[in-house]
């Protein structure tokens, strides 16, 4: 095992789906056997757009049961909640004293927010609240806090790595070699998982495949997959169809091998790959999902893994906040 | 006594001058007989500009030593450093969720920078870091973290206290009465204390008169004071004079009467006026000048000062961002 360090923030967004799964929780699973993996639930990003403190509690606890029965293992990954480790919003003033404020002006998701806006015609920053504009400080505060070798990241997310290493080039510059240099590693397989509909599956086109959802409710969202109307006897394109798309990541490579022969040469019906594609995520899933069950249903079990996290993270946070502010002066 | 609290943030800046003295300290330093005042050294603002480590700890230690030299009473102030208080910072990242943009885009230190840009056909936020945008956010912590009731504020300060009350607005209307709303209590006289060349008296002028000054350069920045050039017999303009201007902040009521008259009448030459200034200011300030002295040279006392305030600071600030937090949902 390596000694670099990966850190993963995780938004609490509610239910995760296939896409989740596939995108960020597997790779991130897999990445923390081979090196020190810090990943954490960022519950302070997500005040940029909760307003309900049940829901935040909820989604917060959602996040570690989640990540805990799909099996990432606490005693190996620091696993805590960003809210526990202060260092992390103190860092993050420090580091907003040295970001450009023309960065945060040019980063996408605040730039988003205004273009919508202004096709609305509305005023450009109609709605936008300080900390969706301030989260690239955030973030960046996140990531050298625990002196972060790489992040994995979306190709959407790649852009706050390069404002993240433009604060760190900065404040390295004035004051010596105090931060970490931290790398992005693009995860390209993010953008091709397909929703039912056949666009990127994301809950906000309402096109996800939950992972937890009931046995039932999982065969019926599979069912829903949008095909094209070959008939069984037809040849399909496996590059194009939706089920094989994302079949093709759960099941062995024997069997994505005979499946892409059914289609190119005919014979295999949609139904029948769907149904396929349901026992696996039913194998897959099932007993992550009896998990999820218990977990949900012991916040007190919850609560006690996520502090153990973030006493291990503070072991380190602390003496990094301490060397930064000394660095500066501050002290 | 009343219970109200009153809060006032010091940005190190350096020497202390006249015009700080009258416009800030002493108003500060009679309030905190009346109520209960908290006066904290703002260095983590001061990192917006200052980018030298010692320069920063010399200047917190000022800072400190100024007020204690000048009368602070750290017994019956709560008298404390920024960068001690950590919920500040943590609060602040909270504020900036429910901190419309757009009342940063107005805030009139950022806009003016901007101003300053444009006119030199610059980028509009060239070389503007983020965190002098983001500051009214961090002011706005610092005042509700302690249920500020009030803060006294020269008029160029007034419009944070209008977004720290448009913040503790959203907030409360959405968590209910969460936060406490604080006024503005603004300072006319900080704006009339001319400075030796007749215009406001600030550093960024180059025309001040330093509290702490050595006795002879204290005489030598008082006889510099621009005055017009009446004869000692003519009469003169106590409205427009700039030693006069100082003078009456200084001298007892009796002897401004009769300097005053003096100006209208004639027969008083502006020599003579600068020499009972400076015999006032040295009067006033030579005692101090010893204390600040001794007590730059006593970091550890200083230190041991501004840790107990922090102490007394926490008891306040530690349950109140857990109040915060379970507000909302972040517990």
């Amino acid at each position: 095992m390596s000694n670099k360090i990966t850190l993963t923030g995780i938004k609490p967004s509610g239910t995760p789906h296939i896409g989740n799964y596939l995108g960020m929780i597997r790779p991130a699973l897999e990445l923390a056997k081979e090196y020190q993996a810090f990943y954490f639930i960022a519950d302070y990003h997500a005040l940029t757009t909760v307003r309900d403190p049940e829901t935040m509690s909820e989604l917060t606890y959602d996040v570690a049961a989640t990540w805990l029965a799909l099996g990432l293992d606490p005693d190996q990954v620091v696993f805590y909640r960003q809210s526990d480790i202060p260092e992390v919003m103190e860092l993050t003033w420090i580091l907003a004293c040295f970001t450009a404020k023309g960065l945060l002006n040019r980063a996408h998701a605040y730039k988003a927010a205004v273009d919508e806006n202004v096709e609305k015609g509305l005023n450009p920053d109609q709605g936008i609240n300080s900390g969706l504009f301030f989260y690239p400080a955030l973030m960046a505060a996140d990531i050298v806090l625990f002196d972060t070798d790489f992040v994995p990241v979306g190709l959407d997310q790649k852009q706050h790595i390069e404002i993240t290493r433009d604060i760190v080039q900065a404040i390295n510059s004035t004051y010596g070699d105090v931060l970490t240099m931290p790398e992005a590693v693009i995860r390209e397989e993010v953008m091709t998982i397909p929703g039912l509909d056949g666009r990127k599956m994301s809950k906000s086109y309402d096109n996800v495949i939950p992972i937890f959802a009931p046995s039932n409710q999982l065969r019926k969202s599979v069912m829903r997959i949008v095909t094209d109307s070959r008939r069984p006897e037809d040849p399909k394109d496996p590059e194009t169809d939706n089920v094989f798309a994302i079949y093709k990541h759960f099941a062995k490579p024997d069997d994505v091998a005979r499946v892409e022969k059914g289609y190119i040469e005919g014979g295999l019906a949609y139904s029948q790959i769907k149904n396929e594609l349901y026992e696996l995520l039913e194998g897959k899933f099932g007993e992550a999902r009896e998990r999820y069950g218990q977990l949900m249903g012991d916040k007190t079990y919850l609560e006690q893994v996520l502090l153990q996290g973030a006493e291990k993270a503070r072991k380190l946070s602390v003496p990094k906040i301490s060397k930064v502010r000394s660095a500066l002066g501050i002290d």
